[in-house]
């Protein structure tokens, strides 16, 4: 027999060797490391016997196939476990995830983080006692009697979803037997590290009308120094996460009477607001855009006519019905038909163009309750939205001039190095969930491209994320914990303009419809602030940082000299508190550190009497004493050079 | 007989001398003049015969109940021409109101101000005719005996609202009979000048559910002259209308798409509302305010504990039930339950206190549409909301503190002249409109008549007029047509910080209620930029004016030193337009002119080679010439200063 690897290089082996046995022939040291193994694009068991011409492949922990495998697995030992701690839990499913694993259970008591102990000591049990890891198949049939035997509802549910003519499979460790596609490792044993992380309230299958299940996070790692590291990086993104940092550092509170994914930002975090929409709507000023001002509020007509009725109706509020007085009034999910509205106001011409609309826009979108979370996914929030009207002509230099605004933001946030270009193209198999033929997608996306390309913008590609009138150039970023979110997106839309009505007269005095690009610069607010706090630990750039400067008394007697430098400093434009408590220098030096004030300022009676400050940073601790306008200039430099870092 | 005069002053006179002859014995001219008589505080008929003790009163046009009386009689001349033009015209209600009067009727076939010449030639007639005008009374029986021959079904309704026991009177001249409490002029003569001025819907009864009626609007005076200077007075006020100019102007629109009430703010509109809310924010944070920034929509928890949803439900926009998943979901009618709810994340103590809370608010009222107009009375608006929340000891001070800065902010838009304060009270003998005890009320009431008196305001009281929860200070400002509305207010609540169990510590480790003051600064931003707009008639002044300058080429030779000069304006901050199509430089200066531009600046080739620029200032005519420096220090004076005329 011959085995081909997977850079296409050939080994003759000997027929009927085992799976395991062929990996060795490439590498004792790789077989060593190998946790799951593929056979001509099938995983297979370590002592699967081959014969002909064989595609091997090997996966280690390296691997993310070999990585899922080893946390597929464990989270089966912990669904033993739990059989064993809590014997009448019901099963749902466990999954491994990016940087883990978890495992939904119903209890028949409501259990706490507590648990984990008993539960983590069963694991072990289990991972010592090394138990082979069996797969086998059953019919539909012997499956739903077996799943039945054993008293587990969510598992037949499961077993309904699985189409058929598909594979139906179970996998065995000891006495546990759990309906699985795979793949496992070979037997429990080759877990090293694993630690259960946390535990939330889940919907089975995510959704909320059904019951509240218990859902276990753990990850595993085949170094217990890994896992130490990662719990130890995992320990420092909880303590960046926004939606605890957030709260602790007074930006942003929720309250279960005003509801969920609606914040309120407090006056710190409202600050920060204000610095960014006006630094945006500043720049889009220079970059030739005009701000319009347009109701959250309207009839559904609007859009009924842009299509989101139709294809977005179910995440808008809306209130009313067609047969009341003012019929039915949305609340908007986008500024679109608005400016398109105004666009309308006055008919244009070639010459008017472009036009560049844009607004710091309020918008409602209804996030399932599931789905929201933070400042990063909310039902209110808070868009720099924006559309750009334009001739087929200007479609290249428009669409380069969005990006180039959006990488010029990120760059003065500090986060130009976290962020990714993805191109959000249709899903042709889903073709109504979109306006259009297939011939209009092919023609737009293939455009977008030849743009992205020409302007080389170094992106991935996913199919099914356009939006439903046209494809996106989206800018991703990841939190803390790694999850993806669209933070900035450029969309080219050469559909809306015909619903709407809208055109210009070209140079040869007939009426033609502009394409059109929705954009938003800094993108969602809520959202760009989450990534701040996340990515700052809440120790902003001083440009934007809420408070720039405490200055502190020494000592009672330069209190009234303190209050003299910070009212020349709040003068000169800064954000300045004042502390002129009686405490110990020390004292007020921490907290001001702990609250992350950029500049600390200290006033005792040889600065008073010279008239200068002492000077701490944030960063760099003591400066040493400088005078009040060299400090001025100091921060005035870093302010207007908007300094990350 | 005695007479007694408004005086004070006694006359003797003959006994039965009638009531007009008794007006002669003051003055002759008093006589002549005299629209309707009032004879011991009852209207009586100029041939009434008195005796015994008459306290005498005489009113003239220059008095408000003469002029009533003169305007009323005219709708009734309206009614008669009416019908004789329009036979099968139905009648409802027909008052004076403020500089002239209107009628409602219910024409079989829509008319329009073309038929005004028709009816006002039969009105002519019907003044010509001088007929005399007659009161009687009838039985309610004969009343609607006589309504329902006549068949007039809205008068019948009319007559259903005339509380038992009162007169029940009509006014007759010529065949004209009408329902109608009085008074009126004796005769139909004494009309010396009228005109009809315009015509609108109007639903019966002011309820949308009723029927749509015609309403024609007229005026009258007792003097040619006064009439045509009141027209033409009236034509500048339609020029100035915000609801036309600045539509005109493009500072806003409304699509029937979007909704009543609901204005896009254009983008010359946008930049004004940008630049009026930072310089508010900004001096708002200069008096120690902190910004929030909270969500729109909120469960209805909310406004159950703030007493809104049961005070104020009509005029809120809502959607959802109580079984739905998050319940019901409200738009906020205004901010206070969002600050409230910031004030309680963290115990205060006194030595927090003031906590003086801003916020450039959007929110949602339910207006009627009969109620909305133009940019003044609208469904989703921008209000500078804030909530000081203090202890009684303060209360004082910054409910000063709240007037100081309308006062400031009004002087700064130039309206200081124009406003007037109204002390708002509540409505004692609708008390369930109110939360509270009629003693919180008196209580309340008292402590700010004593903070107004002790301020020196000078104000009016209106009853009827608080909030809910507390009277209010109201600055009130009037449209072109003389049309008053609340600008700002500030008002006093001793009642929300308990039903919010909002507390802070006191100087003796008690827990209790703080007081809250109320406040808006700059008001509505949409309704003060409706008041700018009639105010200024489009000439804003530099400061917010969205164009500041408008930089014009005199030929094709100078367009770069043109743009050029524009880019040196704009780095220096001013908002600034080019203008370098070939066009004669007047056409270029005339549409300069009419868009109210403050600076128009000229380049031609002299001023090119110089180096200057020849300035025409919008309401100075040509400053002559000027180096650019000078034009900026010009400039940036004019903006620092703010100055308004």
């Amino acid at each position: 027999m011959e085995l081909i690897l997977k850079d296409g290089k050939r080994i003759s082996a000997q027929d009927n060797i085992s799976a395991i046995e062929a990996v060795k022939l490439i590498s004792e040291g790789l077989a060593r490391n190998t946790l799951v193994i593929k056979v001509n694009d099938k995983f297979v068991s370590f002592d699967e016997k081959l014969s002909g011409e064989c595609k091997l492949e090997a996966f280690t922990f390296a691997d993310e196939i070999g990585r899922d495998a080893y946390r597929h697995t464990c989270s089966h030992v912990l669904a033993q476990a739990v059989r064993t701690v809590f014997p009448t839990a019901l099963f749902a499913i466990g999954p491994a995830i990016s940087n883990g694993f978890y495992y939904d259970f119903e209890f028949k008591t409501p259990i706490s983080q507590e648990d984990f102990v008993k539960i983590e000591a069963e694991m072990t049990k289990i991972i010592k006692a090394n138990l082979p890891i069996i797969k086998t198949t059953k019919t539909r049939a012997e499956a739903e009697k077996f799943l039945r035997q054993i008293k587990q509802p969510y598992k037949v549910e499961l077993l309904g979803d699985i189409p058929e003519g598909e594979d139906i499979s179970f996998y065995t460790q000891g006495d546990f037997t759990d309906l699985c596609s795979g793949p496992h490792l070979n037997s429990t044993g080759r877990i090293k590290a694993f630690k259960l992380t946390s535990l939330t309230g889940a919907y089975w299958r995510g959704n909320e009308k059904n019951k509240m299940l218990t859902r276990i996070y753990g990850t595993a790692f085949d170094k217990k120094s890994d896992l130490e590291d990662y719990l130890v990086k995992l320990e420092e993104a909880k303590n960046r996460d926004h939606n605890k940092l957030g709260r602790e550092l007074g930006i942003f509170m929720t309250d279960e009477n005003v509801g969920k994914g609606l914040p309120l930002i407090m006056p710190k975090g409202a600050k920060m607001l204000q610095i960014l929409q006006r630094f945006v709507e500043d720049e889009e000023e220079r970059r030739g855009y005009v701000l319009t001002k347009t109701p959250s509020m309207t009839k559904n007509n609007l859009f009924i006519t842009s299509g989101h009725w139709e294809h977005y109706k179910d995440k808008m509020f809306w209130m009313g019905s067609e047969d009341s007085e003012d019929g039915i009034m949305c609340l908007r999910p986008m500024t679109c038909p608005f400016q398109f509205t105004i666009y309308k106001n006055g008919l244009k011409s070639y010459r008017d163009l472009p036009i560049r609309y844009a607004e710091t826009a309020q918008e409602f979108r209804k996030e399932a309750s599931g789905e929201m979370h933070g400042l990063i996914r909310i039902r209110q929030f808070t868009l720099s939205d924006g559309h750009i009207v334009c001739t087929r002509q200007q479609l290249k230099d428009e669409f380069a001039g969005a990006v180039d605004l959006i990488k010029y933001l990120a760059k003065c946030l500090g986060l130009d190095d976290s962020i990714t270009f993805r191109f959000s193209r249709w899903d042709p198999k889903n073709s109504d969930k979109y306006i259009g033929t297939a011939e209009d997608w092919e023609k737009t996306e293939t455009a977008m491209k030849n743009i992205l390309d020409d302007l080389k913008i170094d992106y991935t590609e996913e199919w099914g994320e356009a939006a439903f009138y046209g494809p996106k150039l989206d800018v991703q970023g990841t939190n803390v914990y790694g999850k993806e979110d669209t933070l900035f997106t450029v969309q080219i839309d050469f559909a809306l303009a015909e619903r709407f009505d809208m055109v210009y007269v070209d140079e040869n005095g007939e009426k033609v419809h502009p394409i059109i690009v929705h954009r938003s610069s800094i993108g969602c607010y809520e959202r760009t602030l989450a990534m701040l706090i996340e990515k700052y630990a809440g120790a902003f750039p001083l440009w934007f940082a809420p408070v720039q400067a405490r200055v502190m008394s020494l000592t009672d007697r330069t209190i009234d000299n303190a209050k003299a430098v910070a009212d020349k400093l709040r003068y000169n434009g800064f954000r300045v508190e004042v502390d002129t408590r009686s405490e110990k220098i020390g004292k007020k030096i921490r907290e001001a550190q702990l609250e992350k004030v950029p500049y600390m300022l200290i006033i005792g009676d040889k600065e008073a009497e010279q008239g200068v400050v002492a000077v701490r940073y944030r960063s760099e601790g003591d400066l040493g004493t400088m005078s009040l306008d060299d400090l001025i200039a100091r921060m005035s430099e870093e302010v207007r050079t908007k300094k990350v870092n």
